[in-house]
């Protein structure tokens, strides 16, 4: 994965583990990250301006990092005896809301995330830099059918807890006291209608203002905090 | 100001009223969008791609609207007998969550934002497009001085609340019931020191990471939330 700029530069150098490669415009100049770049294992090769324009995809200033994919976790690596929060995605579009979620599910003591392989954003570099350096902390697993996922997690005594404006309950009024697997919808459709009738239970986050809609990491966030809410 | 893109044009055109004009490129054939154009009061200019390109700084889509700048409210429109409830931005930066806040803050019934006038991104067009039309129905006031504000504020009978992790309580054991003004702080720094020092209650909100941070507008929402808790 190629990623760039200064800031996911100092995220990713946090890890340098997972740096491949550095590359460097010849008159990059920032002593900050270049005091991070000193007895590391990756090379770092400079290039010119325009060889690095035609590389970088969008704003680089000076540097770009080759880092190592996501390695996603398998199913039962996230579903095992120590698990009791997990967070599924039904198909998010956005890489923003995805980084942003991880991020949530890090500072919440989340177990696991849980997408789908199709229809949805993966790991990629805008995932990581909006997750600020907490992907590597995070487990994420891909699966083939979200359906038969949750099927498999009520087998493992999981309640399936979606959200939803209409025929849901206010999200204050749920018991979250048991394994919990929190669906977070679409940003335009929502959940789909095959795993909303799956749902143990619907959410209802309520709304006061015209619009009726919350950003899906905002509404996330919210609904992870309200599971947590007490358990922890 | 100028925006531009399909998405944001979908936006703005549910309130024709704040566009001025729009530029459109010569092959430009979005039907969803051109229907909307059709019997409206302002007018539409063709243009070479050239033309647009060169007026729009980002991925234009072929369509520029002129739309009108956001009219910032004066303080005493928005503390009054009927606000109960307002949120005070010290000093964001990222537009991004600007946008996302004031999306929040019109779902959960917030009667108004306040923000700094300097070192605050201001409602430009990135804060204009993340708020996705929630911008027409929020009030927001820029003062020259938060910490005279805020001041002003505890005379109206605003119990001030901010949120850092350190000297706080937590977020869940404060009494919101009365009039309440929230402080959301900058990304990096948070709450600047002056303000924290005026600030009734600090709260904190949980976190089980290893990275202790949350998104500013992920942790503002989980607060909104909890000021409304208990009050609608």
């Amino acid at each position: 994965m190629l990623v760039y700029g200064k800031n996911v530069a100092l995220e990713v150098l946090k890890n340098p583990k997972n740096v491949r490669k550095i590359l460097l415009q010849e008159v990059f100049d920032d002593k900050k990250i270049l005091s991070l770049l000193k007895n590391k294992q990756f090379p770092v090769f400079i290039k010119s301006k325009k060889e690095i324009d035609r590389l970088a995809e969008g704003v680089h200033q000076g540097i770009i990092l080759y880092v190592r994919d996501y390695q996603y976790y398998s199913l039962a690596e996230i579903v095992n005896e120590h698990s009791s929060f997990l967070v599924i995605l039904d198909h998010l579009e956005d890489p923003h809301n995805f980084g942003a979620i991880i991020r949530t599910c890090e500072a919440a003591g989340v177990d696991g995330i849980i997408i789908p392989k199709d229809r949805q954003v993966g790991v990629n570099a805008t995932v990581m830099k909006t997750s600020v350096g907490t992907l590597d902390s995070m487990k994420i697993s891909q699966v083939a059918n979200l359906s038969s996922t949750i099927d498999y997690l009520k087998k493992k005594n999981f309640w399936i807890v979606g959200t939803a404006l209409e025929d849901s309950v206010d999200y204050r009024n749920i018991d979250y006291s048991g394994k919990i697997a929190l669906v977070i919808g679409n940003e335009g459709v929502g959940i789909s209608s095959l795993v909303r009738k799956k749902c143990d239970f619907m959410a209802k986050i309520p709304m006061y203002g015209s619009t009726n809609s919350l950003n899906a990491s905002v509404a996330g966030a919210i609904m992870i905090y309200e599971v947590i809410r007490n358990r922890k």
